[in-house]
């Protein structure tokens, strides 16, 4: 594999060609009212002087016999890559090499056996110990944070596709494999996951299902825990494996319990998954509407109609005219198509416009419905722009991620976040945190630029994927970003969104699982993780002991900028 | 409500009507062996004598006072109503005379703060509490099992629609709703839940959700388990109130290990469900397959490939056969229509028969994919029908179990079970199964009719329902039936499928829950399970804190019939 952005995202051999796109530049000069100087690059590698690896000798040798040689790894490069996921707080400490708590060692188990002996040695060596699959998160999910001596579990090596049931379409595969892997096995036999989230070409199967993930064609396919028909987990006090049945009325589920715990019961080393015949026909295709409501409620109606779609993503006015002003690229081949279709004025005449319209990505795949959901569309004001935008989006989805870095090169802060809701309430949760964002944003001297759009649909609500981008505030950068991300979250969860839709808990969002699930829900939750990891050494710090509570934290979304620099 | 039959299913104004199937009872004889002098008569109510009740005058007076005057109960008939649920064991019990614990008094609250009074005042006078909606419990989930003073708290009176949101398809409900009850007031705003258990009509919300039951429609509309947004309950340690959101990646799911958990963690108070328009279009059918096996490919690939039904139910030649002797009585429309108009010789001549096909009951609700349904079917061997046995079966659905109080009277054992599996394992459950029910039943001196339809369809599996009858071994009637029980339990869990779909697990389950989740899941659930009810006080001597442990009891399949009489 190509060497990784170790600062950022992907591989060094990839970026997003911001120079690529004339307007872009000045487009975000002027919504960000930047000077035009800033500049945030990352530190120099070399430069970067981690604190010696805590475990002894003796230890670091125990672990190579009970795994294989060169599965015990305590170089710099390694370390480094195993320190943060890519949260904007990560990505702000490792420019700055800031990195005072890194894993003492970052093994790879090849095997299940390899995983349960590590593991074994934790507990009784009170070594805290963190899965890690790709290392995406955006929650702090791991991130040491505990002042013991920490070791972090690579799955990377646990990567087989172990059995396809044709019959029963069901895959039984090892966790640490990662999407473009599984999918070309799978594809080889004819199947899909069908679960493609924009971290697709770095996380793995076992970090989906410990982070309750979702894919971008998850309205189709569903959302992990759906797609998960059972699990094998290697906890401290034992295996738990959970029988590969459809469905259950065996008591509470203990599967839906260990999908989402985050590293925090045990590690998830297989799992026996939904497949899918690949689809022979896809219709993926742009639509306009004339506004964002307009095209919430088509999708509801086509939800709640049983007219499902693979995917169905539609950006608000705001992420609209941005998208336009990205996609103008030289080699943007969809969008020239479609400029040469249909010109712009056509659309204007009929009053369509891609400054005060909403754009929606809709995609069936072998489905006898794409023609009444269009049609629905349509009935709803729906102008439909061809296969063009919809397939250059298609072919440049994991590629967003890139751009981040070249932003933040260039002195921005860009962040996402996301919920779900009711279809009830979306209106509402979106005007608000939108507000909220750009209110709290404009208190830290910035002003922001905030883009939202819906996705992952339900017949009963749909998530809200909220992306918003600011001048950095030098100095202060990570208590410019608290001040926002505390606010938003604030908003979300005192006005009817769940904590998080998928992108998961870490402990970024830890403080307000108590109001999540309520005190006693958690006090019951932890009392659980009690007994399986009797002495925490499970991904300490994280959501399920987090010693952190909502009263902790100040979550008036209201809340004042800390005037103050950041000081680790 | 008309007086229910205290020893059997439903109100006493029904019954099945076996007179009027000439046929139906020669069959029975000749298929079981019996010698016509078989007859297990229920006692005189008025002979029951109850345990007086264990609660002081001034425990009665504080639960009327933390209530309201009418809704504490210590009379025969209420009591004995609520001593068992409706399993074969309960009914032998019931008809013997035999109830030894029944609760000491029967608690009705009418909001739910009444129910949170009378959870803290059990849990400080330590004192069981038993949740209980329609007491069709066919596992022992609502049976006094502690040698405490025990109350069984009826929900029956929180049965309010409390909001219907038209918006997101929600509607937030009071769980002591039963099925006819919630339907009519969800029917007049023109939406429906979509679930109909064969308890239906007695049944209700909050024993729907506690027992993760599946209705006769589950196919197309999904378990309860998927039908819930949110659930409200009240535990020993406070209320735990699920946020209702449509997904949510906060961690493991607070909300998927209370749906399931069966009265040991809490009291349902409420849930948000998620429901749907009325269907404008319904089309039921039957049809006939050569085989059981042709039948079963048919449903995996309509599953596969998206073609999703509302229901589809596959019944196996002997059930096939049963069906027929049993819908031949005077007043059949459905079958008369169908006999009129395509005479049995047609069919016969096609290399049709019910001797030794398998019927399919298959239904589509405003589904544009009902023709490539019946053409699949089709391909694969199936005669259609029409719609006339379609109709009886949707008209009788709700009528079965009151055949098994007139088999009972007549000294028939009868009995149910369930389960699921993938579809690469149906067909050798199926058949390990079916030996192991016959060959137990035999070893109590029996024959048995055995009976199987898969229900209940998945992509990657289906339900397993099984229906068995014997002659009673008069004088050991349970021991009888724990041979047979215990036989077909056991072999259900060495070949793969789970303890149970939709029956839940009760005590009767309670042995092979190690088995089903493994000694480490369960040491966690109770774990959790103690920090909600410390005091043990949530229907205890059930699933989650049952003494009993797989290896306590014989779950060889193979295991002798003992050779005992039964005694308490």
């Amino acid at each position: 594999m190509t060497e990784l952005r170790w600062y950022g995202w992907g591989t060094i051999d990839k970026t997003y060609a911001l120079d690529h796109r004339p307007d872009a530049w000045n487009f975000l000069r002027a919504a960000l009212d930047l000077r035009g100087d800033e500049s945030f690059p990352a530190c120099d590698f070399n430069s970067l002087r981690l604190r010696a690896p805590r475990l002894t000798d003796a230890q670091l040798n125990a672990l190579r016999a009970m795994t294989s040689p060169g599965a015990v790894k305590t170089d710099t490069p390694t370390r480094v890559l195993h320190a943060y996921g890519r949260s904007y707080r990560d990505l702000v400490r490792l420019r700055r090499g800031e990195i005072p708590h890194p894993p003492d060692a970052v093994v790879y188990p090849a095997t299940e056996e390899h995983v349960e002996r590590v593991l074994t040695f934790c507990a009784q060596n009170d070594i805290a110990l963190i899965p890690f699959g790709g290392g995406s998160s955006v929650v702090g999910g791991v991130e040491p944070r505990d002042e013991r001596v920490t070791i972090t579990l690579d799955l990377a090596r646990l990567n087989r596709v172990i059995a396809i049931d044709e019959i029963s379409q069901t895959a039984t595969i090892e966790a640490g494999i990662r999407g473009p892997d599984l999918e070309r096995e799978l594809n080889a036999r004819g199947y899909t996951l069908g679960h493609f989230p924009q971290s697709f070409e770095f996380s793995t199967l076992g970090g989906w299902i410990a982070t309750r993930g979702a894919g971008l064609m998850s309205t189709g396919y569903g959302k992990i825990e759906a797609l998960t028909q059972s699990v094998r987990v290697a906890t401290p006090r034992g295996v738990i494996e959970t029988r590969n049945v459809p469905a259950t009325a065996a008591g509470s589920s203990l599967l839906q319990l260990l999908i989402g715990s985050e590293g925090t019961l045990g590690v998830i080393t297989r799992a026996t998954m939904r497949v899918r015949r690949l689809p022979k026909t896809k219709d993926y295709r742009a639509l306009l509407f004339k506004s964002f409501a307009d095209g919430v409620a088509a999708i509801r109606l086509m939800l709640q109609r049983g007219i499902v779609p693979a995917t169905v993503r539609l950006s608000d006015e705001a992420e609209t005219r941005t998208l336009r002003v990205f996609a103008l690229r030289e080699a943007s081949r969809g969008w020239k198509e479609f400029v040469e279709r249909i010109a712009l004025r056509y659309l204007h005449a009929r009053g369509y416009a891609f400054e005060r319209g909403a754009l929606m990505i809709l995609g069936f795949e072998d489905s006898p419905l794409t023609g009444a959901g269009l049609t629905l569309c349509k009935s709803r004001g729906a102008f439909d722009l061809g296969h063009g935008i919809a397939r250059a989006w298609l072919r440049d989805r994991y590629e967003t991620p890139y751009l981040r870095d070249v932003l933040m090169d260039r002195g921005i802060l860009v962040d996402t976040l996301e919920t779900a809701t009711t279809w009830e309430n979306v209106e509402r949760l979106y005007q608000e945190l939108g507000r909220t964002i750009r209110q709290s944003t404009e208190g830290t001297g910035s002003r922001a630029l905030v883009m939202t759009h819906v996705s992952h649909c339900y017949r009963d609500g749909a998530s809200l994927y909220v992306t918003f981008l600011a001048r950095m505030a030098r100095g202060r950068e990570i208590a410019q970003w608290e001040t926002i991300k505390r606010a938003a979250t604030g908003c979300i969860m005192a006005n009817g969104g769940t904590l998080s839709h998928h992108h998961g808990v870490g402990y970024e969002h830890a403080p307000w699982m108590d109001r999540e699930n309520g005190a006693v829900g958690m006090d019951a939750l932890k009392a659980l993780k009690g007994a399986l990891d009797p002495g925490n050494v499970m991904n300490p710090g994280k959501w399920l002991e987090a010693g952190l509570s909502s009263t902790d934290v100040a979550i008036d979304y209201q809340e004042r900028f800390w005037n103050r620099t950041d000081k680790r």
